[in-house]
């Protein structure tokens, strides 16, 4: 059911035989990249070969590696260097960097496959006694260091644990509409295997084709559709955990009030309290239909009221996607260079003379039971006509949706040149989205141009509520090849900063990770923050899960 | 604001000035609760005055009460023989018996009514210093001993924290839509002051006049519109508990990966982990249109498949409540003899020539625009039809709607006539309704049986979702004069021991409290207690916030 991880990069996105397809017009897209940025010709930076890398020591010895086959098999307990330089990191710019540099400074001393919830038990009594640090693994596709593979000072070595050969579907429940599938199974598996049976999750977040059901529910995601299916807090009916002090099972009840909601403690855990072994979640009909179109608006704000205004009246869109000017220009640039037409050009100055220059463009997707998804179509575009939108037909969305899990393969070949892109997200009331949003691309655009570079700086909305929306940043610039992490924490601290300054949560559907725990603290206070200590105490009283991914460093 | 305390009963529900209307058909509604429960006449067992009742002795020296005066104010520092007697119990069924006992065991050495955050913060580390344990009191109207005056053994007294004098709007977001709300206020009170804005909050459980927000949000409650404005914790956006390690707060957003979502721990917390002082809740337009309308299904199975459509298809229903047969045929000969009507018993009777008897009632209710309602009603009309169900138009909907909040009356007259009556409720996933359903009307059923005497066991659906719903039971019965408390615990007892062995949470919106604590280990694993009871600890490390009311009792 799972990808070959040798068919996978170690150091880059996704799988080894695919990448961004410029379409033979590959010049013409780096000129572009260049232009943008301000450069005549973009430098040369390729990455070293896992040959061309070393690693720390492994620290496992013989001993420990025994028991751990003991407790699964040997072949699913992994020393060779490519699983360790695999599992050394996740897939955040910062990660990739430093999977670049030609020296990794962390990696895992073991890296273990379990194929059951009892062998996970088995591994974590392990590591217990060998005082090891757990870093569970499943796609291992975290951008804000979730599994980086790192100890405390008290640690002997770190232990990842690799989720994805526990890949099952394991029960569907049509009439309830729940199934409880293993952690480890990866987004397409899942898919593929609910829809023999009727049924999609639904839950497809940017990562989707390199991400586990685990996953989403310990860093708490959210995935494109989430306006229709819901976040992974929404989708979560029931899960097991192994911790080290055994297994934490909640039940599936539709809704309960006997005391605290413990789903919504083990959602967002980071991996801090134990490993997700499997989860009983919503299911919901394969859609007979599904629509995806396109709006412009004269203005981001405007854009924003109308995406409030959709939500708010209750229509049923499972998307919608707001870029604001800088974005559609962008990418509608961008898209010139790919796929160049005269069509699309001629359209595009009409609506300029027409006043929608700047514009931003708002995609929207629809999908479920024909006659609702047509009946939704036609209130969410008198809706948004209402408030100024107009209607410019299903070509901007059907060319997003073909492409919309391809982005993060073009991350790669720009780092093979020199650019750096980074992306953060944030969430906010409806009342507070402007200020948020100019206060964080204030941040980013500041700090990168300080250095006297270009910045291409980004933003879109992407998921909406009731009260609010999330706001998501992408940014583009050239590395200071000498300093590269540093001009990155330089921009992800000043962004960081204004987002909790400004009323914005330090992730939206990111996760924590070493990236945001040490924001933990202004988003919930020392006595929130302690509250959650003392529970993940209560699973894990050495400390072993996931070290740094969630509590914020204390000294 | 609020209603005088002194307008409410101290031993029964609700305002001095106000009953169950029986439209003065007195005899014959008793005779007619005779008659179901196989008896010839009922007998008189008329509740003492609060003159003819003792409390145990007020424990409160003059030191602490001084204390309190200045952290708060004299006036609303109370050991008054009313005040204590008033907040000794909430209103269950057991708390009635106790009420009307004659001697009540529990009773607050002291009552205070702090106005303002700090003033909690205050007499919270008041109570710390003296140690007594603090019940934190809202509406009072707990039905599963939430808010009993009783601390353990290391307490020096019990301290009942009445919110009713924090009750105010502290800020509404038109734009965000949420407001942000003193967790004192009553629902009447709150839903009064939202309107004046255009905009209403929805929570309309049963207890609506005589219970506040803070109460809803510490027990995790449902309205009876829940299925269009949400249960408790889906309306909190963010809250303030005062703990007796200084204040929490959580912060607004409309959704956040940064870890653990802390207002789900907040909720159903049951004032074990502080005092939450106000709430940010989601908030939705006024109305502008309603309708409630009944269909009849010819079996409980039939109804459950029906609803179950209705809410997986997504039809805009804001309640949704399903009777079974016996819950059918008691209220309609109920409303008969209140309302006697020669039309609806012709009607009734041609219904029972068409097939529809036995018979289960639907009752729907639709709001908001009117555009939207119209829609919904249709559509509701016919998923209903194509399930079976026989629309009967909006008579019987209209006389449960005007009704909706006076059932509790009825319980104080029963009472008096020596007649037992108790609710009780779960939920589970829709595979697993019927059994659930059948093995909890059994325990019911057979434990009052084995008396020898006829029980009322009814039940219905209120609350429906995606992948299941909760089951709400009612049962009356002829006391047992000589042995009332133990005739309640048995049947308690089975009723609980049947829930958590056929897969029912042990509480859909009741709550915890006394009377369910002591099967949370059931439900959530005694490591999931463990997490909780820690989580607690972090706030309140002396164990002095509501004891007994969450955490299962250890030995």
């Amino acid at each position: 059911m799972r990808d070959r991880r040798d068919e996978l990069r170690w150091n880059g996105w996704g799988r080894l035989d695919r990448g961004f397809e410029t379409k033979g017009r590959d010049a013409a897209v780096w000129a572009f990249v260049a232009d943008a940025l301000g450069t005549a010709r973009l430098p040369s930076t390729p990455a070293p070969s896992l040959e061309d890398t070393t690693l720390p020591a492994c620290r496992a010895g013989a001993g420990l590696l025994d028991a751990l086959a003991r407790a699964t098999d040997a072949r699913r307990v992994h020393t060779s260097t490519w699983e360790r330089a695999f599992h050394a990191h996740g897939r955040s710019y910062h990660d990739l960097l430093r999977l670049r540099s030609g020296a990794l400074e962390h990696a895992p001393d073991v890296v273990v496959y379990p194929t059951s919830r009892d062998e996970v038990l088995a591994v974590l009594r392990i590591a217990e006694d060998a005082r090891l640090a757990v870093v569970p693994f499943g796609g291992g596709s975290s951008v804000v260091g979730g599994v980086e593979a790192r100890g405390g000072p008290a640690h002997a070595a770190v232990l990842t644990l690799d989720t994805t050969e526990m890949n099952r579907v394991l029960e569907v429940d049509g009439v309830s509409r729940t199934a409880t599938i293993e952690a480890g199974i990866y987004g397409p598996a899942l898919e593929e295997a609910l829809a023999q049976r009727g049924f999609l999750l639904g839950h497809h977040p940017q990562s989707f084709e390199h991400s586990t059901l685990g996953g989403w529910i310990a860093a708490r995601g959210a995935g494109q559709l989430s306006n229709r299916y819901g976040t992974a807090d929404a989708m979560l009916v029931a899960a097991r955990i192994a911790t080290p002090r055994g297994l934490l099972e909640t039940r599936a009840f539709p809704a309960s009030a006997a005391g605290p909601n413990l789903n919504q403690l083990l959602c967002g855990s980071e991996g801090t309290m134990g490993v997700i072994t499997d989860a009983t979640v919503r299911l919901h009909p394969l859609p007979e239909a599904r629509r995806v179109f396109a709006f412009l608006f004269k203005g981001f704000d405007e854009g924003v009221n109308a995406v409030r205004a959709l939500v708010q009246e209750g229509t049923g869109a499972a998307m919608m996607r707001l870029s604001d000017t800088e974005e559609t220009r962008f990418f509608g640039a961008f898209r010139r260079v790919i796929e160049p037409s005269r069509v699309h050009e001629l359209a595009e100055g009409a609506l300029g003379v027409a006043g929608y220059d700047p514009k931003c463009v708002l995609m929207v997707c629809v999908e479920g039971a024909t006659d609702d998804v047509a009946r939704e179509v036609a209130r969410i575009r008198a809706v948004a006509k209402s408030r100024g939108g107009l209607y410019v037909g299903e070509g901007p969305g059907k060319s997003w949706w073909k492409r919309r899990f391809e982005m993060p393969y073009l991350r790669d070949p720009m780092l093979d040149r020199g650019v750096g892109v980074d992306t953060l997200e944030t969430a906010t009331e409806w009342s507070n989205v402007s200020r948020l949003y100019e206060a964080v691309r204030l941040a980013i655009r500041s700090t990168l141009e300080a250095e006297g570079r270009r910045a291409v700086v980004l933003a879109h909305i992407s998921h909406s509520y009731h009260d609010g929306a999330s706001l998501y940043f992408t940014f583009l610039f050239l590395r200071d090849l000498a300093r590269e992490v540093e001009q990155w924490r330089a921009v992800k601290d000043a962004a960081s900063r204004a987002i909790v300054l400004h009323g914005g949560t330090i992730s939206h559907h990111h996760g924590v990770g070493v990236d945001h725990a040490p924001y933990l603290d202004d988003e919930k206070g020392l006595l929130g923050v302690d509250v959650l200590a003392q529970a993940r105490k209560a699973l894990d009283p050495r400390g072993n899960m996931n070290p740094g991914k969630l509590l914020p460093p204390r000294r």
